[in-house]
């Protein structure tokens, strides 16, 4: 076995799979809560049923040894040596990583200089990076970054009308972020269409709690609805995305907090729960609005709208559009916003199938065989991805490795 | 001859037109600058020709009296009696006001209370009111609003994904601005299409110093770029349109500005001044860019993308569009910029002609007999729109006068 550990580490939490590579299959996994409490909380999948175990644990290498212990005492893994690569989410690229990368101490440094632009985010990945440095030192280690996939974005697209000197002097323009899940989708909906991803012009709708759409042409992102932060774009669970930024001395006046009180309120307490009042997840607001009430009903109406939007003025970026994948959370189980955003973009030469329409949670085709526009429903995995940056990258460390090991016996000759 | 002077009053200026009605002909037009200082200017046009004089016009109901004295001295009008109503622009009409309306102790009070919207503009806009009410107080005046237009906005699209207080309290939400000119060209191209505006789909771009596109379903404004301020939505001459709100802290603390300051920056120093880094006038930006500037054809190239995806949007929200609509400086004059729109959005079914494309400053087709979309360009005329709605509501008055009368009478009887 090949396996390949993917991690999503928090500043305190860590969660992970082990998949089998290349076949993509998931072997187990887990997570580690609450790190650094007395409580903290380990899980973990044993065919298939979530094993529990609640224990202080003091930090990210203690969980980390935790969580390989358990591979092995657990028989999940004969031997840890049979885990050949870590593939590590990393939220900020920044401009230096339009790729995944093999972790080196510059890889390392370049991510800590970049902790300006996600200074929650950033810092909290390294301490992940690290403790598995620690722990396991001859594993290769490999970042896979949110968002180095929309790195292929032109400036035109990434730049904001903003003094220029603000992009030059404090790296302001839009990243974008999702990445990974994006570019899993996308690729995944050409193989399901059957024609080369470089002729193709696709938008994505990633639609979870999280919320962002992508313009995907020839296999490289060309536009996305976050920006500098994830705040930006799509109506969210509990963020705004787009508001005129005039509102933010505006509401600092009329409320008395200070802007970072603002973002705050903008990130945490808004979008579909600032709108609906009750509850950020769709399920909880979608059987309310189905009870009649008016402002669950609004927020799934504005949620919508901001969608088709969006979809609209990708579809003018792009000068047309092949196909439309939705995925994540909502995207790949709420058959009424599908059905809603669907609905209002038929003009476009979209021929849907509403029964199609009502199969949640896996690959499905919504469109109809003939329908100019195809529209399909891909679950994302960036779990998978993570692998298999890993694996491509992780033999680029053998190599590495043994270049080093001739050049070695070449200078002792 | 009945006669209207259309009034766009600032905090130290007054402009004005007087048109001929119904005939909608421009009598004369000019302005009053500098009110407040020693050095103000009048200006009018006589015969085509314009006649300046500098003196000092202490506060704007001196301005007033100068300009009906040079009326009657310069035998533009026999006497002041055929000025049959003043209509005024006033930017913002809240939630208040829907429509233009006659002006009245009540209505002054509203405009007032509205001022926390805008507070540089509705206070000048009331000094021009007051000063016409003083000076000619028979004469009815009617006040006509940026945002009345977009009154018709159902609350998916006005509203923000913010807390839904934000809304009830400060009456937080989408306004949208260049009402009076989207209304205005809509009708316009109804006529000129030789169709009932309520089958239309029609997209407004306005796009001046400041620019804003309108989705114009049905003759009624149903999403517009501008929002709860005019900083929102496109790319403008010196205003950076929609950027993504956490960056406001983020530039405060890069560069110590406080909030205000940093909006300030975007309302001033951004857009196509900030990405060029020379000019906030497109026709210099364009003579650079064809010189080889860079960051002119980056200026140039964000504008337009902006345009293009903010078209793809309405169109998705109406499920289609019957006709895109070019006015104000940049779109009635700008074949370049046109030109680059259109050239992404032919496969929306637009069959453009490129001669055509190269008359500027009239209203002319741009779109082939065939081509499924229409493309005009339509010159504005907002005073024309304030002239007829003080036509329209001026008849109102004499019908309350005349009732008042009667009333008079039969208390007398």
């Amino acid at each position: 076995m090949a396996l390949i550990l993917a991690i999503n580490a928090g500043s305190s939490s860590l969660k992970f799979q082990l998949l089998d590579m290349p076949a993509e299959h998931l072997v187990t996994k887990g997570s580690v809560e609450r790190i650094g409490l007395s409580d903290s909380i380990f899980t973990i999948s044993v065919n298939g049923e979530k094993q529990q175990e609640v224990s202080s644990i003091s930090d990210h290498e203690v969980a980390v040894r935790i969580l390989l212990d358990k591979l092995t005492e657990l028989k999940i893994v004969r031997s840890l040596k049979e885990i050949e690569g870590i593939g590590h989410r990393v939220v900020h690229g920044g401009e230096t990583f339009a790729d995944s990368a093999l972790v080196t101490d510059d890889v390392i440094k370049k991510i800590e200089d970049l902790s300006d632009l996600a200074p929650l985010h950033n810092p909290a990945n390294l301490v992940g990076i690290r403790a598995f440095r620690e722990v396991l030192p001859n594993v290769p280690e490999v970042v896979v970054f949110d968002t180095a996939f929309h790195q292929s974005m032109g400036n035109e697209s990434y730049l904001y009308s903003l003094p220029y000197d603000y992009y030059r002097k404090f790296g302001i323009r839009k990243y974008g972020f999702h990445g990974t899940s994006h570019k899993y989708v996308a690729f995944r909906a050409a193989e399901l269409l059957g024609r080369p991803i470089e002729q193709l012009r696709l938008i994505s709708c990633h639609l979870g709690n999280g919320a962002s759409i992508t313009a995907v042409q020839g296999g490289k992102s060309v536009d996305t609805s976050m920006g500098f932060t994830p705040l930006a774009g799509l109506t969210m669970g509990t963020r705004s995305g787009d508001i005129d930024p005039a509102l933010i001395p505006y509401i600092m006046d009329k409320t008395g907090m200070n802007a970072t009180e603002v973002i705050n309120v903008l990130n945490k307490k808004s979008g579909l729960l600032g709108l609906s009042g009750f509850s950020s997840d769709l399920r909880d607001i979608e059987k309310e609005a189905r009870r009649g009430n008016k402002r669950a009903k609004l927020a799934i109406e504005v949620f919508v709208e901001r969608i088709q939007k969006y979809i609209g003025s990708y579809a003018a970026k792009m000068s047309g559009v092949d196909a439309i994948i939705f995925t994540a959370g909502i995207g790949e189980h709420s058959s009424m916003v599908r059905a809603r955003v669907l609905k209002g973009l038929q003009f476009m030469g979209i021929d849907w199938d509403s029964e199609q329409n009502k199969i949640n949670g896996k690959e499905v085709y919504l469109s109809r065989p003939n329908s100019p526009i195809k529209v399909l429903v891909i679950p994302t995995n960036e779990e998978v991805m993570i692998a298999r940056d890993t694996v491509r990258l992780s033999r680029r460390h053998h190599v590495l490795l043994d270049e080093a090991d001739v050049n070695a016996r070449a200078s002792n000759d």
